[in-house]
């Protein structure tokens, strides 16, 4: 479903999507990638002249209903038996995690005791008390249903700003090799090492010069580098995420040429008109909001050879720590080239985190001088002494100290408990201002992770394990 | 300590605490109300002319460390050995859960990966790397130490607006009485139902009329009214939150005369520039956001003979729901009075809620027109059904209803999860902006209780239980 709602982003011209409620209850979701797909719906709809419509025709209960919340208009069907509901907390014992409480009272205004009310009562709430509860925003008559359906999407598609004619892309299948220990794409590979329980990942920058020109941007289509290396980091993020539970440490790589990434960044920034060419800005946006809520360690390790620059340098200032080679190698002696980064425009604004603040921005919260001094370095590599200075790095060891202090980091992380790793990760990576987005995958989702693995909902007698036995729950009344 | 701590607020006229950390290494503290503790001193060094400084003479680690973080400013010696340090993570698989990690990155504003790495050593970080990193303000030589710190003592002091003259109050033993199934004090009381899981509390208004000026506050003292109240309040609170972990639903009752109540609000707030007055509304405050972070059901009833007015309004708006009745009991006659509820100076601004919002403000989130309607009707008694048009209160049942709705409401509530109430309710009462005190009591909180009841941390082979044994603990490795 992910991959759908994906690829649809994609698709210009169609404006509207339409998610119709079955007629039977929807059952409740709570597989965790629907929530960032929700939020990929909204930001869809602020950034790419998209609306979402829910037309409720029937009960939309728990992850339906949730999906409703994450569009920008709901509709919901007035036949008195047709309802809203989140049933989580009165059936299973616990919440609706997915961003339900926090859209119902930050995104849609619901007040607070209402939404009590609302989240106790485990068949919802239907017809003109849903609207005037600001629940749904309109609850309408089964006789005129698809006509005002019929209108309201005319409406949202009317007040859309996309191009009417522009053609698609094709989104090709993704060249991925997946070997026990390898994962492969043609910019984007990952080496695993279970053992040590690290991935090590490797981006590699534009293998040609940017091209001119808008036109060129939608002739490569899928291939075009930050489209393509976008979708395959994509996709390994989800495949690690998903499949590798107990790899804790992703390390961070790059190859390539710095000055080639900074052209193709602003090739994409100068053709912000054009609907491709932004809405591959947003899905690299996107994306690196994803590794910012993964729950693993990241250490970029900024070497000879790569390329942390502009949109690349964000996976440096999106890692818990960066590990920047002062100086150069023995082996390939003292003429070689030494490592840099490079501030680019991607870094000044096009790609904040969730907290609506960029990286350095996040960085340096509540130092403004420390942000401007790094600011005012754009364009300009910075090797490993400036780079440590201007605080864009971590640590800047030399040849004699590198393969200690990076092993030392990395075992290390392994060792600690990959509860507590999570919870300082996250804490500290959306430091500053919050936002609904941070309300979700901060609060909520420490919450509910929190809530599952109480013995109230999880354990024998556990409101999960009893839900549909026939069964009541037991619960340790202690309140904590 | 807490006890301590609040009685040294309303000492007028000494305007510097010192933190000293003793030589030897503090232990780490995990007793939840150290973070009220704090955010407490944060609180009065921001609204009562206080300042706090942390001279740390040696290692100031976990609880000793999180303590100086809510000072303002802290002075750490230079000796080579001495350090400030959050071992959690890597001694005991937990968070630094009281504040620590949101303090280091929001409030002192430390770059998130040199926390990162701060969070990780368990030795800690000292000396002026300490100082560079923001860990602490200055690292002082031990030959210079003494006289540093009472420099800084002496700085801090003439900043201070308080008045040097003063004289403080006596805060004299409360008045408490504990039976087994009652709590009572002059002013508050508690009614006990552990089989249903319920205390209902009841305030008293003021039974005289309001005294006429600052002089009066100062000769009443501990028995001035909003004080005395309020201490009878803090102290149920904590009682019932330490004591009584299985009764999880308090029903709010108040009694009394509305229009006294709105007295003597009006002369706390005519009076806010006398020391005593201005303590009093914030230890109100700080009461009152003691009520919003306690994890408990709040369920306000609205009753003839109540007095929800002004500063006894705000129970009924820091609680889950409200339930107002409309008309009278019908054993009262028609001519009995009628409840009613009465927006007062105190509802629209002196007490905030972590959020930096007003309850009525957070109540009518996104909808400032609502807001406006409740501030405007400030004064004028209001009964049920104009309380409920205006979204002061959640239900008005008339006498037909109430005894049956209020019943199913408070018994359901004992059916539910205590967890996911805890969540639900957390997730609702702080709607709206964050803030370093919602973080640190929504977020920051509900990861602690997850990472402390994983198995990796309080598991038999897990961290907590681990420590000290001289045995590694077993971790799970799966990130979640």
């Amino acid at each position: 479903m992910l991959t759908s709602l994906k690829e649809k982003i994609f698709c210009a011209g169609a404006n509207i999507r339409m998610l119709a409620a079955a007629s039977h209850p929807w059952k409740v979701n709570f597989c965790k990638f629907t929530n960032e797909t929700r939020n990929g719906m909204e930001d869809a709809s602020a950034n790419s002249g998209q609306a979402y419509l829910a037309a409720l025709n029937g009960t939309a209960s728990g992850g339906g209903y949730e999906l409703a919340l994450a569009c920008e208009h709901i509709m919901l069907i007035d036949d008195r038996s047709s309802t809203v509901a989140l049933p989580e907390l009165p059936l299973l014992g616990v919440l609706p995690g997915t961003g339900g409480l926090t859209r119902v009272v930050d995104k849609r205004h619901v007040r607070r005791d209402l939404a009590d009310y609302f989240a106790t009562k485990s068949e919802g709430v239907g017809g003109q008390r849903a609207a005037a509860w600001k629940l749904v925003d309109e609850a309408v008559p089964r006789p005129g249903w698809d006509q005002a359906v019929a209108e309201r999407a005319a409406e949202l598609a009317s007040r859309s700003g996309r191009p009417a004619g522009a053609r698609g892309i094709a989104l090709t299948p993704l060249a991925k090799r997946r070997d026990d220990d390898r994962i492969g794409y043609p910019h984007v590979s990952a080496a695993l090492d279970r053992a040590a329980g690290t991935a090590t990942i490797t981006i590699t920058g534009p293998e040609q010069e940017a091209p001119p020109d808008a036109v060129a941007i939608h002739e490569a289509g899928a291939s075009f580098w930050t489209l393509a290396m976008t979708r395959e980091l994509d996709d390994l993020i989800l495949d690690l995420r998903s499949n590798e539970l107990e790899i804790g440490t992703w390390v961070i790589k790059t190859a390539g040429e710095a000055e080639r990434v900074l052209a193709w960044d602003q090739l994409l920034l100068d053709q912000s008109g054009d609907w491709l060419a932004n809405e591959i800005v947003h899905y690299l946006k996107r994306t690196l909001k994803r590794l910012d809520v993964t729950s693993r360690s990241l250490i970029a390790l900024i070497e000879p050879g790569s390329c942390f620059a502009g949109s690349l340098l964000e996976l440096a200032l999106a890692a818990d720590r960066s590990y920047m080679l002062s100086g150069v190698f023995e082996e390939t002696g003292a003429a070689a080239a030494r490592a840099a980064v490079t501030v680019g425009a991607m870094n000044l604004g096009p790609l904040p985190m969730g907290n609506g603040l960029t990286r350095l921005q996040t960085r340096f919260l509540g130092d403004d001088a420390a942000q401007a001094a790094a600011a005012d370095r754009a364009g300009r590599p910075l090797e490993a002494e400036a780079a440590e200075r201007l605080g864009l790095v971590t640590f800047a060891p030399d040849d004699i100290d590198w393969d200690e202090e990076v092993r030392i980091a990395v075992e290390e992380r392994s060792s600690f408990s990959p509860d507590a790793l999570t919870g300082l990760e996250a804490n500290y990576r959306f430091a500053g201002p919050e936002t609904i987005e941070t309300k979700i995958f901060g609060r909520l989702s420490a919450w509910q992770n929190w809530i599952f693995n109480r013995p109230n909902a999880s354990g024998p007698d556990g409101a999960l394990r009893r839900f549909g036995t026939g069964q009541r729950a037991h619960f340790d009344r202690k309140r904590v």
